[in-house]
């Protein structure tokens, strides 16, 4: 795995292009859509010599399409229309195509170089950078992939105008996550950031401070065996919410369930840690003003911290936190007691008005 | 991918494997076995109470079995048994079964650990050393795969009396090539090899300097971008007697092709690079004494030359080959003409009597 992956944000995505394969050896150029952006993305970057010209490979959308199955029909058509190694995939997609694709073009003949282009402000400050990808299992998560880092990352908003708000505001909890972990400044001007403004400009610059402080992480800690758990800022709790919300069959997005997982986090962190009051106090105004809330009451508690409790950075039934003294401050590995938990979920309803 | 993998040559397997387990911090231990090797192999090492504890999973032997359900077979099983990140499988068999087994750990969780112990000399010479994993796809060897080392590797070669003499010169063929690359005093301990003393305890110490002078290779090259190239050796003539002979329905043992390769590139490094004639000579009469020698015609050549010219370490329709100018002294990335190859394989059937 090479550390130094290039990232380049831009809202040129095909000058970008251009300038990556120019100073590429390659033979032949797949680009990987999903049935969503090959209808809504390609057309716009189709204009682009190098993609006019490349093997298009679309896989249906959906995580519920993010199979072996799908990553061995990307295998045939890598196979059928003569991918070598010296062959290159562009991912253009969500997640979704990010994950498959880099999973599939790394295992491909052991491995063929593959630029990612996020089309998701959540695929952009998150699955695109960091070298994760993979399928799913028998309906587990991700259970199936490695650690390949793309040979490029294009980073850029302007796809995003054809996104839904909740589709941003599920990206931008993840960027509120990389600003808790920085510095008050990277975090301050995120908490300033208007999303009724649809700033596509400001938010790349936005963007692009966040993928750094992702990127910085990844680069210390590739296989996510320690200091790489600072990512998991929000996530146990976050993901409780999401699961439990699924097993209620009202599912939540991704990143609306890490910002309201932070409100509970950040709670326990002051309880824990000394992180301020008023700086919780701060972010659950935000996230109430622009997430709402994920309705839950106390008979609810025992599921959640069950969840909690088998979340896979948890150990032997541990709950394993990672807390903040300050922003800026970070504490990997941190645990807390049921009754820890109890309390900070009760301030989550009071904070959030529940 | 780690570069400095532990290589552990003994005969006594059960006290490594408690050795190496002893050191490690993991939960469950899974032993992969194919269906040889969990009839022949694993009642030789049952006694070790890691291996009676652990999950043994079971694949078919074969390497038509060598295939993206298989590993899902694998996967299905570390899911239903517990597996986490925490780990580890012991991969117990021949290529197939360290490369499959190899594939299936570190693409489950993107990742757990594995050990390889090679039961065949071929294995223990060449497929369990490099990191190289992987499975066959529509008919493409190890078109699926990715370069993953095993944390160790057990080497031994007190599994080897179950296994028939042609089995033993066919991973002999591969240690004669790394004793070429070596150094003429390596190369000359392996001519004086006896295959009808069955003297294992010898043959493990010329083992061991055999896999040395792989694992010294592969750490300068993980990705096979260049000098690892110099393991080509052999296997551009090889590969295609292989698949010729496959072709005419009467299927060779790789080795073999390896070793009548090589009387063909010998041949051609004598002829191309100064190559000493009185080692070619030397060289095709041991292989003479011990493999025979694979019947062609002239009728056969052109065939031949095309199947060369299609070796995927070939370019543009271009022969590759690794040549020699002495005993050790390496030249990769040689191309030869359609009529040094003819030449070439005329000395080979005067040097085998064909």
């Amino acid at each position: 795995m090479e550390h130094n992956q290039r990232i380049i944000f831009t809202n040129d995505v095909s000058a970008a292009i251009d300038q990556l394969l120019a100073e590429a050896d390659f033979n032949r150029l797949f680009v990987l859509t999903d049935t969503n952006t090959s209808y809504f993305v390609l057309p716009r970057i189709a204009d682009n010599a190098h993609i006019a010209d490349a093997t298009n490979i679309t896989i249906k959308s959906g995580d519920m399409n993010k199979t072996i199955e799908a990553a061995a029909d990307v295998w045939r058509a890598l196979c059928d229309n003569g991918g070598t190694r010296k062959s290159i995939m562009i991912n253009v997609g969500g997640g979704m195509v990010t994950d498959l694709g880099g999973f599939a073009a790394s295992t491909f003949k052991r491995g063929i170089r593959f630029i990612n282009v996020p089309t998701t402000l959540l695929s952009a400050v998150d699955a695109a950078v960091g070298g994760k990808t993979g399928v799913n299992f028998r309906g587990l998560k991700n259970e199936i992939g490695g650690f390949n880092e793309a040979e490029a990352v294009v980073i850029s908003t302007c796809f995003f105008s054809t996104l839904p708000l909740t589709e941003i505001k599920s990206g931008f909890a993840e960027m509120l996550k990389h600003g808790l972990l920085k510095d008050a400044a990277t975090y301050d001007r995120l908490l300033a950031y208007d999303f009724e403004s649809r700033d596509y400009d400001h938010l790349l610059s936005l963007l692009r401070e966040s993928v750094e402080v992702k990127a910085e992480i990844v680069r210390c800690d590739p296989h996510e065996r320690g200091l790489r758990r600072a990512l998991n800022l929000g996530h146990t709790a976050g993901h409780a919410f999401e699961s439990y919300a699924m097993s209620r069959k009202s599912p939540i997005p991704h990143g609306y369930a890490v910002a309201w997982g932070m409100v509970v986090e950040l709670t326990l962190a002051n309880m824990l840690c000394g992180f301020p009051s008023a700086r919780v106090q701060e972010y659950a105004q935000f996230v109430l003003e622009n997430y709402g809330s994920f309705h839950i009451t106390c008979a609810d508690y025992d599921a959640l911290l069950t969840l909690m409790r088998h979340d896979k950075k948890s150990e032997h039934g541990e709950m394993n936190f990672t807390l903040l003294g300050d922003v800026g401050d970070v504490k990997i590995n941190c645990s807390a007691t049921d009754d820890d938990v109890r309390a900070a979920l009760d301030i989550y309803r009071d904070l959030l008005h529940i």
